[in-house]
């Protein structure tokens, strides 16, 4: 009988039902075996998972596994890809590794895929070593600037700083003819680096370990922007493809590194460019004539990578609403893994198994069934680029954008024991905040979720005080294409680090042969209370979306994100702009009318609540609760960023945290001449987020306000 | 209580309410003074709308005017623009009219406009004159093959075949300096062209009546696209701007345009090229010696037209919905004309004042409110290209997107008297039908609207055996930015010619100083019966479409014609793409999955109307109704289009009544090689709309099926 709504004994045993020793028998399942998209595992995996969302005793009602069909890259099996160090003569000085040293009797099988850089172009540069630091733009200009001649060169560089793809971006512009990347045992490991020292005897990465990763600049399929990746579909013809990188580029674990870089001739870094492989990184080009090679030694690249189309799955189940059945909580995370990925992506996939059996368990029963439809999801070829997620999103885009209320993404659930972080923008804040206040943390006694995440990442609130910071959506993960291309408010959630204890630019084994069942077991989370903390938090996150009467969005949250923005645009463009004759007062304007709106929408909401509103009342309040998130959505505003739709979480180059069009425009415009179209453009920004504000606001008036 | 539904006897009300009388009174007042865009008594039919939707007694809930700050183009009142004959000595040897004949005592005022084609640059060019048909592509070329030498020379064009501003773009193509367009009365007086046998003795233009327009080839303000004229807003530079007139352009009324063409030179123009001036139409260039001209005498063309930011209000009243205050059905008029606009566009506000009277009167008394909300508005500056409603969209894009059940236009109501003619999307054929089924058509006896209609326009429909055949929309008035750019299913409804009684493109004193009161009051429409018949069509509409609990939205007659485009497609376009390998299979499917899709939901609705639907369920089923149309908009489907997202009705340029992204493509495409990218674009335009009927479905299957 509705009010259908939130029934709290549901929660509370949803809550108890999530167990730690499930998803620890789930996770050593799904990261059994290597399962890289659209390899026989991850085939078999998209069984296990409909064979679980089928189960009659504690499956969904409904689950399929859809398949597109998408340009992927791999490393020619015959041919594997070779670092070599060659001497003037030709002989060959040094050979870096082809695989990670096994370590676990887990690295050496046949499914563990070498470490390559995907999309990387096949060829065989060879010329002299430069270090290039983290391969940014400012990185290359130093190297320029000191005189160095990139070109030819092959530049070693370490991860961090840039995007993968970006680094070789950045090097080409230079003449540089190939790109190696490595994991700085200072960026990975807070400095260690001996075998001892690292996995498996420490968390740490073993000097063997590679960082794999897709190289393509922007994401889902790349021969199908904007269209579901079908079969018949149009295809792009390769020449018209961008976003791969332009020149050969090889990751290599640092212990080869090492080798190349505490070898070079030249002069020394910049401190800020040092490293911890114990030596005086120098720059180049080439190496030393007292080093362990000749003087005159190149360093050869020989990359092998072929594209192939293949069929990559998702997989999809769904729990029918009872109430509004047109109304989606979004639930998923990628299942395909570099190699065994226990950590990237399985630990997701745990979480979203054990969440799925315990709701699943009480649908069968016939316990419960939520009042709004939950979709849960299994994307594929996620590490390629969010390729099944933004396929999918591409396929179904008006269905979704008209009945998705949020999507909530798990994929690494737990990175490190210490606390949560939630990523998401401000509709979604109260709905974690309300669920994590009401759940125990672990190993903190009894601390909350919520209190004992406010100590490690919080913020002053305007309005509500200290409370927990959530970070924003960038491009991580599959929620992008929901934020970004569909405008629904969106989420990721996981359990992280203390970050006065490490400096870890994410856990150390990420990408390579090391992420498995016993890293997580024995280091990640023995016992997996923090799967369990993350579990409960996105389990209580989708029912109370699900199953609320009033839908748990808080859009007034937003007010203070965008005073946040307009503020920071005052103080660090304000000047600038009107030297250029250019008034913020429209955008002022325009923030005051949606603070004003959503002001009086929080008090429509309360007298709503106190009263005894009829259900089609309701239904029409979350629905624009629901869809506030997509006013914010211009297709035309950044034409050239693929996919980002979202006017204020597209990309920022700068490090202002602002409206990102009128703060890019402003950073491209301001070194321009007055009439140039570079200010122009920074006109035309200002009106866009000026209209989607007041478009905003306008979602958010009393619905037959003219 | 809910369900709240269509009262039947609430319609009959307003049915005998529409008062042809009162109707020919608010036309009288309406058209009292010319009324061009921003001028004061625009502004005081702005008041005069406000007064009326604020009556006490007859208004609506609320009413405002809202401003925008648009482009317009005006002729100098200090230069008047003019063209002459000037002989070789620079001696004038004619001029042409610079207004109209004052054969009523209305054409003389000062606040009527002279003739001039706005947007037209201004310039003084002066050449030999030519005569080229109706200035099509085609018509340039015929005369290039002819041997005609274009450059420099003054073409002379007939309306008709190309859009106003077409003429002057493809004239300029050819090295043409000057255009001048005139109306044939062989296109709009059935060849008639003596003054007794026009205005103000018969309906016919008189010989001095000129066709003003805008020649602007977009829609909307010219500087802001896709962004709300607000003073603030963002503004293209003017060298930014496309889509003007490239060269000067002046239109002139046929008495001054026999004059040219009946003394030009050269060879006689095909027989197709001929009009009713009384003599053998010559294609020049320049005079023959033996006419009224010496043989070297050129014309001169002397244009001052000139661009002003001008406040352009719209107006808009509101009744707010009883139960789904969020749903609108919305109703408009534009209010600005070209001169006294009786017909054009007062006809259309006329009836939208007496449909607001009578429902205002009902809302007043407390007899009635609406199920959903009305708005109904009265749009500025529609002559210059829909640049109010195009203004409102951009502002209101999420809103009306998200909310907006259906748009009815009703600019000239009365074209003549014969039937009703009405465009639309397939969506609102059955509300319609239903609504004209019971209305009386006016002067047939007991002929319904429907039975009269159905014998002037008709199709054999494989569903439904002989039904009245509505039109396509393209962009002749404001439904223009309602269906293509926010994708909300939309009609025009007026009442027209019967065509085997007339050829005149339209009616003959369209855009000139004529379209007067005692026009349409002795000729066009006297007793007012057919503006009587419009009205009660567009509101019994209304009211089917704001009270009915079932939203009387028919999707599945989308099926009807997605097979029909799909068959012209197979028949016109299937063997060009197989000889390319382009299969036509995937939209074959595509059409077929939205038929059985929309066939399952037709069983869903009738089982729901058998049995007794909650609230909830019914509005989750209209939102599906309303929200189809959604589905079909691509914004990336054709970027060059401004505003046409609507992957089925965007412009075509060839005759077969298709998919008109496909169509284009494959008519570019056709004469390039096969790897073109002419070709890569047909395989991509096919691709779009194969999603997008996909799409389309997947929002027709049951809601909660994956
Ligand atoms: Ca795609
Ligand atoms: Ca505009
Ligand atoms: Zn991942
Ligand atoms: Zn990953
Ligand atoms: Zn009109
Ligand atoms: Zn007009």
């Amino acid at each position: 009988p509705d009010p259908q709504d939130l029934d709290l004994e549901i929660l509370e045993t949803v809550m108890r039902q999530l167990d730690a020793s499930r998803m620890r028998e789930d996770l050593r399942e799904l990261s059994r075996e290597p399962h890289l998209s659209s390899s026989p595992r991850d085939e078999a995996l998209v069984q296990l998972l409909l064979q679980r969302w089928r189960d009659p005793v504690s499956g969904l009602d409904a689950a399929e596994a859809p398949q597109y069909e998408v340009l992927l890259s791999f490393p020619s099996q015959e041919q594997p890809n070779l670092v070599e160090v060659v001497g003037p003569t030709g002989d060959i000085l040094h050979t870096c590794r082809q695989r990670e040293e096994d370590l676990t009797g887990e690295q050496g099988g046949p499914d563990v895929v070498p470490p390559y850089a995907a999309y990387g172009p096949p060829g065989t540069p060879q010329g002299l070593l430069v270090y290039a630091n983290q391969g940014t733009e400012e990185d290359f200009k130093e190297l320029q600037i000191r005189g160095i001649k990139l070109e030819g060169t092959i530049a070693l560089t370490r991860y961090g700083g840039a995007g993968r793809g970006a680094k070789a971006v950045n090097a080409a512009k230079h003449g540089v003819a190939g790109v190696l990347v490595y994991t700085d045992p200072a960026d990975i490991n807070d400095g260690l680096s001996l075998p001892n020292e690292t996995f498996p005897n420490s968390w740490h990465l073993p000097p063997s370990g590679v960082e794999r990763g897709s190289y393509y600049e922007y994401f889902g399929d790349p021969l199908t922007p904007y269209l579901p990746a079908k079969p018949s579909s149009f295809r792009l013809d390769l020449t018209n493809v961008s976003g791969f990188p332009p020149i050969p580029t090889q990751p290599i674990g640092f212990q080869d590194a090492k080798d190349l870089l505490c070898n070079l001739n030249g002069t020394s870094a910049l401190a800020t460019w040092q490293g911890a492989l114990g030596c005086d990184y120098k720059l180049g080009p080439g190496f030393r004539a007292d080093g362990d090679f000749s003087a005159d030694s190149q360093v050869k690249v020989s990359v092998y990578n072929r594209l192939e189309l293949r069929n990559s799955s998702n997989v999809l189940g769904i729990i029918r609403g009872a109430v509004e059945p047109d109304r989606y909580v979004l639930y998923g995370n990628h299942r395909d893994s570099w190699v065994h990925g226990a950590v990237d992506p399985s630990s997701g996939t745990a979480v979203l198994l054990e969440v799925s059996r315990v709701l699943g368990t009480l649908l069968k029963k016939g316990t419960w069934r939520p009042r709004r439809s939950l979709v849960l999801a299994s994307w594929g070829a996620e590490e390629f680029g969010l390729i099944g997620s933004t396929e999918f999103t591409e396929e179904f885009f008006s269905k979704l954008q008209e009945r998705t209320v949020a999507y909530i993404n798990v994929d690494i659930s737990v990175f490190a024991n210490a606390t949560l972080r939630v990523q998401g923008t401000p509709p979604v804040q109260s709905v974690v905040f309300s669920a994590t206040k009401e759940i125990r943390s672990p190993g903190t006694g009894d601390l909350s979720i919520y209190d004992n995440w406010i100590q490690y990442f919080n913020r002053s609130s305007p309005v509500y005080g200290i409370v927990p910071s959530l970070g924003s959506l960038g491009a991580g993960s599959d929620y992008a294409p929901f934020i970004h291309f569909l405008g629904i408010s969106s989420m990721d959630i996981a359990y992280t680090y203390d970050r006065s204890k490490t400096s870890a630019r994410i856990y150390p084994t990420y990408h390579t042969a090391f992420d498995t069942f016993d890293y997580v077991d024995k280091f990640l989370d023995p016992g997996f209370s923090s799967h369990q903390a993350v579990a409960r938090t996105a389990g209580s996150v989708l029912l109370r979306l699900s199953d609320s009467f009033f839908l748990p969005l808080n859009v007034s949250d937003y007010s203070e994100t965008l005073r946040s923005f307009l503020q920071a645009a005052q103080q660090d463009l304000g000047a600038l702009l009107e030297q250029h004759g250019i008034s913020l007062g429209p955008l002022v304007t325009a923030v005051e009318k949606f603070e004003a709106a959503a002001e009086a929408l929080g008090q429509h909401i309360s007298a709503l609540q106190k009263g005894s509103p009829d259900t089609l009342q309701v239904r029409m309040l979350n629905d624009q609760l629901m869809l506030l998130e997509r006013s914010f959505l211009n297709p035309r505003a950044f034409p050239e960023e693929r996919y980002y739709s979202h006017v204020l979480w597209a990309p920022r180059t700068g490090s202002t945290v602002t409206f990102p069009g009128l703060a890019n425009a402003c950073s491209t415009a301001k070194d321009t001449d007055p009439g140039s179209e570079a200010w122009a453009e920074v006109q035309r920004q200002l009106s866009i987020v000026v209209a989607a504000l007041e478009g905003a606001a306008a979602t958010l008036r009393p619905v037959a306000d003219l």
